[in-house]
């Protein structure tokens, strides 16, 4: 690049800084991409600088230079999880909590978001920006359920509510290794709205 | 130990075997003290052989030779975890629940029970004997309110009641970094035996 012609761009900014911009932006995204699906595919553990790089098709000293933390790429690819599953919501309490139920389910069976929960569990509890993607992340998921309850219950009762229902899908995936059938969320399901007094 | 004189003992095996066995089952029991201490003070991505040999007192190469894999460092970490903590039933199902999910919620703070969880989650799906050390485990941490719920409900509706509550403690702590206070843990119950219909 030292032979490009150097001179104002008409804002202000050299053009080789704007085109060094855009490479560092295309890298970010490229990288990003790769650590979620390394994160994904094999588990946080297997998020590692050489193991991202050669996924994404660079070089081991460009992730050193750009993210030189495994944090540093552990947060890129949490930041490159788009908006969680949700079941399209039909005004039906019952019928939209466990739409919200399989769905999460099959988003642990297909997209293996376990291995997202188990990274954010493991390394939100002492990195800040770890945590606060797991807290944009979590919020997201839970947002409808949330909503739902949030209309007849609050405070301490809304906390337990809420926990108990991811729970009924969340505890058998990383106590017995299996997810719950649509039975089983069902019974959830109508457990809490009784006992919730709907 | 080339000294020392051969011959039986009366039971047909040889003294240096005797002794040999007893110093590989003491050196057991050091390493996975050791590995145990690792895993729930560091976190099982800790339990290395150089790790544990290094806390354990060993050499590497003893401990390789013993226990070739990090999945058997993690297997006697977790077979060396004693019985769950319970708490003392009192006969009322309401109070003994909520001793129960205080009494996960106490070992999670103070014995980091949820880094032993971690660690079953994620190496209890591919390695067998690991899934086997947290069936165990799991079910004695289950066992009382397992026998509590079950005298009222069975099938998915036992499934779906013994995972809420676990839920309950778990999720905060896996999806907020938080454990629940002693009103949600309460709210929890209430939930949970309204929607059993007690």
């Amino acid at each position: 690049m030292s032979d490009t012609p150097s001179g104002e761009n008409g804002i202000g900014i050299e053009p080789d800084a704007v085109a060094e911009d855009a490479r560092v932006a295309r890298t970010r995204a490229d990288v990003s991409r790769a650590a979620l699906e390394v994160l994904t595919g094999e588990g946080w553990e297997a998020v590692t600088h050489a193991h991202v790089a050669r996924v994404a098709g660079y070089s081991k000293t460009t992730l050193y230079t750009h993210w030189p933390s495994r944090s540093d790429l552990l947060t890129m690819a949490l930041e490159a999880i788009g908006d969680m599953p949700h079941h399209d919501l039909v005004g039906d309490v019952r019928t939209d909590l466990i739409g919200e139920l399989r769905m999460l389910r099959d988003a642990i069976a297909t997209q293996r978001l376990d291995r997202v929960l188990m990274a954010m569990a493991q390394w939100g509890a002492t990195v800040a920006e770890i945590g606060r993607v797991r807290r944009r992340i979590v919020d997201d998921g839970e947002k409808h359920t949330r909503q739902m309850l949030g209309a007849v219950i609050q405070g301490p009762e809304l906390e337990a509510a809420v926990s108990m229902l991811s729970g009924s899908v969340v505890c058998p995936t990383l106590m017995y290794g299996t997810l719950p059938d649509d039975a089983t969320i069902e019974a959830a399901v109508d457990i809490l709205l009784r006992g919730i007094g709907r």
